[in-house]
């Protein structure tokens, strides 16, 4: 039904008309200054009404984001009224920068920026510039603190930004400051029915426009939750931190960008490059020392409880197992070996007790200077591995000596951990006082990870955090900060309860990979956790799984064994690549269904995976994405016909077809399926005698 | 999260519990039969209950229709009890068979069919055959009657098929049963909150599954309404008739064809062939003298009060007014030219009161004989018109005369109307007695529009019906049955309230027009309605509409000044195919947008249209439908970037680019706006001196 509204002349003497009999009602908000993205898509608006400052966002003609605050609990007071216009600026900025791994090797950053700078007019005088940056896929806005007299230092009790979405909306999110901090399965709920979210929060309105709410350079700054407000109002709340306050920061700093991603489709919101743009670009200058690669380890036996972290009968990192593991990667083409359970620490209760790790000596049993030495012989790289058990400070106290063993041994890559008993970290007081509990995603845990970050690019060393905070995309200043976990992963298939249902993977694709790369572990060919409870999946969707998820280091995570027992299904993760030219999401829908393709950047081989939750789908997808004119192999692995993820999981085909871009394939995915495909030009193919290219 | 249920034998120990404690508790129901679809995507079982007769649908493991129940209520007794299995047989085909004209030219016709004969085991001993056609898309199955002893005339009273949706699902309909047949706004609910509902039913799950129930092949049968019963249970309810039975037949008969279709995208409601692979064969012939076109006529002039049906001093159906259009036609290539009002019966109240209509003669204003020779030697034909006014005996009584006319004068295209005061159509009692009072889709009309198809065929005329029936794939066997309207058509938009909102449009290409063409008279560049009624459209959108909305006949509605006053945009329309080789919709949402593609049967060119509902979209397109290493020049017709159907509708750009198939497009809709595209091979183009092709 057409909108019906009074003409602009008619509403102007309305207003007037209301005003003369009402003189004490508030004004409309001014509009102070607009933007629009390059391509008029998006529209931002600034507005101030009677000193307070507001913006609202519109998308071609509709209003997204209405009215909305903006502004600061200071400790020295509020910092949201009595504001003025001081300055205001406009540029437009159009450049195509280069990602040195990635989803895609070209990034473009096409935008218009507008800022505005607000003071007080009265008592402190302080102020700040709120900055926003527009694209025609999303915009992001920050507020930048300059140095001034008024204001030395910021103490935030809180952000007051809010996010008022006005068309009516499903949501997609797990809750915030809960213990087990991200490791959620994701709830779907009418967005009012929201209490406390993580981000990325994903939105879809009744007429189908996705959202996406989340932030970007999470810098020295507490991270953002959301929490609802009236009606489908979010309110920025910032991440607690021991210390009463939320953030505290000496002048002049920039807080994060609030980022909102928004597209006609849920792909729309995968393949933004919003997060990335909105980050400084590479502080490290050449990187061709970071790795993206496979890798396999010492890791799926110990959630199966075949083999244990700590020393004794069942230890997991000995000297003889974690050479089989070499040999295998060696044998398989797998760069990487991560050995978890290798140094002294792992006996007795050290979830958020880790006071007991020491990271620079290994446990009798795992020789580390001759097994790097061997690895090295192979053309294999141990991955080093530093659980913390959440004693930050403890950790931070070995960090210089740990990462110089590393560089020593080659290990140029390691993985990280923070598994805490009540979701928090334990902090020790600068004076050496009692511990403090910090969250995962406070001030003090984003300066900790960007410590150990900057401390292992200084030995050229790559790190995959577990238990991190959240991705912000600061894996464009820092291309090292390989991958992370954040979100629940492939080992509760091996013990959780429930074990990740099948919609899970999809909804990861639609929610957290929008922050960044994920280290999800995939590849459990056995379908089985401990004590054999069925994994939610068949065999053709734990290939997929390589293509849907992204991540620059991928593991093939079951047992060597396991492989073997499934050699037509494992070739796949031998051949698949982890670096890309190029990714797109062919088509999706938000916890259903999604189908990815991406090309590889060392070869002119696409991939392609496609994943759906408990129902089966039938998906006709393009092959326009490949070259045209070049026929190439399609090595389709599939769901066999009576394939289905609760009673009949290993049924599964892997066949040859001939194809070219102007061909269509029919996907049909089981119930818990999925599919897997890699098309390899048919003279490249043949090149390679029919066999593998090159792998990695 | 994995539905957990009890494995096989323990569920079977669980029943046997339940019958040693309850033993009057009914048993199970019996699965007599199954036939998977070819690609093994949909499973259909027929099941007996203690002799009542079932059906169940499963997609890919999920169960889409549940026990659904089936029979009829008979004059001499319900027929759905005490039945059993006299016969089954199975067959499998695969053909590919050819369109005269159409959205394709091929179509493959690729099923498994079940046929199970029932018959009382008492009593009567009545008997009929469930044929069920099951296709990778969707199935259709039907009832056949066999001649019997105990049944030689079938009274139905009640038709009790029953469909039992499983998924949770919203629902795009319009009510049945009500005054102006199907010209209804469609109604988005809750399933479980529709009454009485036509066909074509649109439905979508929560989990992004697509259902549409409709029927093919209504040939002296009833049309099927659903009515809901509890939760989501549909019920067949036939269109009455006046003689207080449904239908009435003698035998062998076959009831229609009930359709399912069942897709993962919207899409693949419109994609499907199910409904025309039901139809017979084509029972015409040779029939090169069908001729799809593009037309113009005296008929917009009249929704806008400017001229008038009637005689007098506004009559539209003038002699000299005719010849004008006759030489717009000619001169901008259309083949058909349409005049309403040409013959006796407007004066006076004729809405369901058409017993003064004359078809065999015009008025004295309009030289018909003249008009047909002049059209005819500019290369032009005129399109006949035949409004009944409801007085549908009275026009059966005059057919053959009228058609004789038009078969001696070249109008080889007619348009039929039946406009009633209140949603019937008069019937004379056989005896000449008192009127009968009959529904549009009731088995009275189903035979008379036949009649007429028939009757047409035999002169070698075209139909297309305006209030009709509807549609269920007769086109297939009776080519002549060129298009129909059967929805709320443009002319709401010259004085409707509300005109029809934008998203009426999408809401029509996922529903109506499931069911075949539909003559919806695009193409009005005023976007003014009667007294200057803004249209809710921009001008691109006009435009789109020719590729969106399905017809081999495609009326260019608005006035000729109009054209020439919007000559940029009236070029599409000028150039615009209607018969194609290929159809696909490359992406869409019921009642949100889409966006389809066509191949022109007689040339290399492709045509584009894209429409979306109040809001603006940008909508990602890969052009791989295009012929691979072909340059394209695509003209392409779009939203200005400041358009919207509200406050800016004629803000619209034309420009050219060149493509390919490996390149995307971005089409960015205003709201209430639309895009469309011409794509013309560059050395096509170029022979064409940069100019239209082959205008027809």
């Amino acid at each position: 039904m057409p909108r019906m509204r009074p003409s602009p002349p008619l509403r102007m003497l309305l207003a007037a008309a209301l005003l003369c009999i009402a003189p004490l009602l508030r004004a409309e908000p001014k509009t102070v200054a607009s933007v629009d993205s390059p391509g008029k898509v998006l529209q931002v608006a600034l507005q101030l009404d009677d000193g307070k400052p507001s913006y609202r966002v519109q998308r071609l003609g509709d209003t997204v984001i209405g009215e909305s605050r903006l502004g600061f609990q200071l400790r020295d007071g509020r910092l949201d009224r009595d504001l003025a216009v001081l300055a205001q600026a406009m540029r437009s900025v159009d450049e195509t920068w280069e990602q040195p791994w990635g989803e895609r090797r070209y990034v473009r950053n096409h935008y218009n920026e507008l800022r505005v700078e607000l003071g007080e007019r009265s008592g402190l005088r302080r102020r700040f510039t709120v900055v926003f940056r527009v694209y025609d896929d999303g915009l992001g806005f920050r507020y930048s603190f300059p140095q001034q007299a008024g204001l030395r230092e910021a103490i935030i009790d809180e952000e007051l930004t809010e996010f008022d979405i006005v068309p009516e909306a499903t949501a997609w999110w797990i809750p915030a400051g809960e213990p087990i901090h991200s490791e959620y399965l994701y709830r779907q709920t009418p967005l009012n029915q929201v209490a406390l979210a993580h981000t990325p929060i994903t939105l879809r309105s009744r007429d189908g426009l996705h959202i996406a709410l989340h932030e970007a350079a999470l810098v020295d700054y507490a991270g953002m939750w959301l929490r609802r407000g009236d009606g489908q109002r979010l309110h920025a709340q910032l991440s607690p931190s021991a210390q009463g306050w939320k953030v505290k920061r000496s002048l002049p700093f920039d807080t994060p960008w609030r980022t909102v991603q928004i597209a006609d489709h849920a792909g729309g919101l995968v393949d933004s490059n919003l997060i990335l743009n909105l980050n400084e670009p590479n502080a490290l200058g050449d990187v061709r020392w970071v790795h993206p690669a496979k890798y396999v380890g010492v890791w799926w036996s110990m959630h199966l409880n075949q083999e244990t972290w700590a020393t004794g009968p069942k230890h997991g990192a000995t000297t003889a197992n974690t050479r089989r593991y070499i040999d295998f990667a060696a044998a398989h083409g797998f760069r990487g070996v991560l050995v978890e359970g290798w140094n002294p620490g792992w006996n007795g209760e050290w979830f958020g007790n880790g006071g007991g790790f020491d990271f620079t000596r290994p446990t009798p049993d795992f020789d580390i200077e001759a097994l790097s030495a061997y690895a090295a012989k192979r053309g294999v790289h141990l991955i080093g591995h530093h659980e913390t058990g959440c004693a930050v400070q403890h950790y931070e106290d070995q960090l210089d000596a740990a990462l110089e063993l590393y560089a020593r041994l080659g290990v140029d890559t390691f993985k990280t951990g923070y598994v805490c008993d009540d979701g928090q970290v334990d902090r020790r007081n600068a004076a050496g006082g009692p511990l403090w509990r910090e969250w995962h995603d406070g001030q003090f845990m984003a300066q900790h990870h960007l410590k150990v970050v900057r401390a292992a690019a200084a030995r050229h060393l790559s790190v995959n955090a577990h238990e991190p905070i959240k991705d912000t995309g600061l894996r464009r200043t820092y291309p090292n900060w390989l991958s992370r976990e954040g979100a629940r992963g492939m080992e509760y298939n091996a013990w959780g309860q429930p074990p990740n249902p099948p919609e899970h993977e999809v909804n990861l694709v639609f929610t957290r990979m929008l922050a960044g790369p994920m280290d999800y572990t995939p590849g459990i060919l056995s379908l089985k956790g401990r004590d054999g409870q069925p994994i939610p999946s068949t065999l053709a969707r734990q290939l997929a799984l390589y293509v849907a998820i992204y991540s620059p280091i991928q593991m093939a995570a079951d047992l060597p064994e396991h492989y073997l027992q499934h050699r037509d299904a494992f070739r796949f993760i031998e051949d698949v690549a982890v670096d890309w030219d190029d990714s797109r999401v062919l088509d999706g829908e938000v916890g259903d269904y999604v189908t990815i393709v991406r090309k590889d950047r060392h070869s002119r081989d696409w991939y392609l995976g496609s994943i759906t939750d408990e129902h089966g789908r039938v998906l006709p997808v393009s092959l326009s994405f490949l070259e045209p004119g070049v026929r190439y192999r399609a090595e389709i692995y599939r769901d066999g016909d009576a394939a289905n993820y609760r009673s009949n999981p290993f049924d599964f085909v892997r066949e040859q077809r001939e194809v070219g871009s102007g061909d269509d394939l029919q996907l049909k995915l089981a119930p818990g399926g999925g599919q897997a495909i890699r098309f390899t030009p048919v003279d490249a193919a043949a090149a390679a005698g029919g066999n593998s290219a090159a792998r990695r």
